[in-house]
């Protein structure tokens, strides 16, 4: 889903791009407008998450999942160990592939815990390592299937454990405010706040870079693609458009603090309506409750098929929950209107009257 | 460059997609009708290719480039060696790639040759690898560069070489036919005669696959692409539609020899032009010249920027020769219209007689 003026501009690009007679299909990624939009869409991410000089920000022809991959290659050697938080589908799908690549530590993410709980945890992770460092730590922010989040992002745990941290926010970046600089990379791809498929975003302390495995694929090495300017060969042009559209679109809502007020006000909506309702159930603890994913179960059996079919008749689409996990999600990325809530939650009481 | 009706369909799905009322950039990779798209795509490709059942046809979420990458990682083992058959640019750009992943062997491809000289290379090649049979034989069908094109493929010369061939086909498949069943793999990305960016097809022959490295990044192993049908998690949707729609106009423009018959006019006007005046030159060998794309230099010096402004002002864009080589190159995929090559030659005249 896309806000409004996003789709609008999509749509007219294709037309004739800003009057020059042309498609955007037809802009060549050696032209001078070309380098104009890269400029222009590094300069907003850089405001709009108030990222210093000493990241580089590189648009990649691909989505998260190739960075579960570039990830090991490019900063894990051969020897070394790495530290993955697991808190849903998504953070370990990305263990899964580096396990391909080296020694790879999994922990229980210590979310729902308190902080003594939460220290004691970081002891745990420094004694088993004993003298040696991960070569980082890698977490999911928002765990889209699961309608789990981080509840304030690691950069305290991790304070005094000095290894770089790497965060999977592909779902939440952009709805919330982020402490950067706490981060030795972070990583989105674009299609659900950041435009369309076909590209990703990486923010990579400069200090990272040089270090990848020599059987690196080439456009996934973080180097050369910093060195090319993310434009190793060719570069994927229509989704940074969108993405640059995107950007302006969110500047003028107000910013990522609009974005993140906005995504309370859904989120809260929906979960008091699940938590006061007879029929519908999440189970996620309110602290960890996702403000962007929000997946819930119908308590009586047989009805989730109806509620889904009757939701698609009112217009309300992609409601079915993963196939891994069934039940129904909602998913709240910044283009969801309020309106939109308002709407699922009058088919939610609507079903739940009928089937009271 | 798209052909007319492919960009005012593109232009259509993203209003209305078929008149569901939604864009096709909303399009779930999980709906019905992306899978009837899936089906469609391969099954035109099939058929316009004339590809047997031995084959898995994958769609590919990134372009060739990161094929070369891919390619050994799946098929050559640490131990092996791999053939690279040079003849320009891109063969280059592979072989260098490989090199990070095995042996690789450089050959002269052996093009511009008599039948004889052509057999010794072949007896060259057995010779220097002795009993161990390379993993596969790669090479580029078509040089966009160096306006260099394989005459005939290769099936022949590697008749009596029994390992699989491999060839990157991105800047000429459907323009000509290809003995297909010659090839252990071909793949081309999209952005040149198959739509837009953002897509790859590759077409391997099953007895290839589940060779891969332990290494191979998930997205990379083209035995997971083809046991997930091509959607190890997400899909470039708008690309694959792109695919579709030019699948649909190349079959009602009267298929793969029509597209061949039309490059053939295209090219021989050109080089016909280039051939007879005094200020163009094209030295590629006649044999071996590429029906797609024309490189030329101006004999003068000092003409080459005023002919690409005056070709600008004239509506003739992306005539600017690669950065690697300067000079001018006329790129012409299934798209170009011969209007446009004739409007080409009508500047190149007025320009010659200017400054003749």
């Amino acid at each position: 889903m896309l806000p409004g003026p996003v789709q609008e501009a999509l749509q007219q690009s294709l037309v004739d791009f800003e009057g020059q007679g042309i498609s955007l299909l037809s802009l060549s990624h050696r032209s001078e407008r070309f380098d104009a939009l890269m400029h222009s869409v590094q300069t907003r991410l850089r405001s709009l998450l108030d990222l210093s000089d000493e990241y580089e920000i590189l648009l990649c022809g691909f989505g998260a999942s190739l960075h579960f991959s570039a990830i090991p290659l490019n900063f894990l050697n051969e020897e070394g160990v790495a530290i993955y938080e697991m808190s849903g589908y998504w953070s370990d799908r990305a263990a899964d592939e580096a396990d391909h690549f080296g020694r790879i530590w999994r922990f229980q993410a210590p979310l729902n815990v308190s902080d003594a709980a939460r220290q004691q945890g970081m002891e745990v992770r420094e004694h088993m390592l004993g003298p040696e460092l991960p070569a980082y730590v890698h977490y999911c922010s928002n765990e889209t299937i699961d309608g789990v989040s981080w509840p304030t992002l690691p950069d305290q745990w991790y304070g005094e454990f000095p290894c770089p941290v790497i965060a999977d926010m592909s779902s939440d970046i952009l709805t919330r405010p982020i402490h950067l600089d706490a981060h030795a990379m972070v990583y989105a791809s674009a299609q659900k706040n950041l435009g369309i498929t076909g590209l990703s975003v990486a923010l990579i302390r400069k200090d990272m870079m040089g270090h990848a495995r020599s059987q690196t694929p080439r456009l996934l090495n973080y180097e050369i693609l910093a060195d090319t300017h993310s434009v190793p060969n060719t570069a994927p042009v229509f989704p940074i458009y969108a993405l640059e559209q995107t950007l302006i679109w969110i500047e003028q809502e107000g910013g990522v603090l609009a974005m993140h007020a906005r995504a309370r006000q859904r989120s809260d909506l929906l979960y008091s309506f699940i938590d006061a309702s007879e029929l519908y159930l999440n189970d996620v603890p309110q602290l960890i409750r996702s403000q962007i994913n929000v997946p819930f179960a119908l308590r009586q059996s047989g009805l989730t098929d109806p509620f889904l079919a009757g939701a698609e008749e009112r217009g309300l689409l992609q409601l079915q929950g993963h196939r891994s996990r069934g039940g129904v999600r909602a998913s709240l990325y910044n283009a969801m209107p309020m309106e939109g809530v308002i709407r699922l939650t009058e088919w939610m009481r609507e079903f739940e009257q009928q089937h009271g």
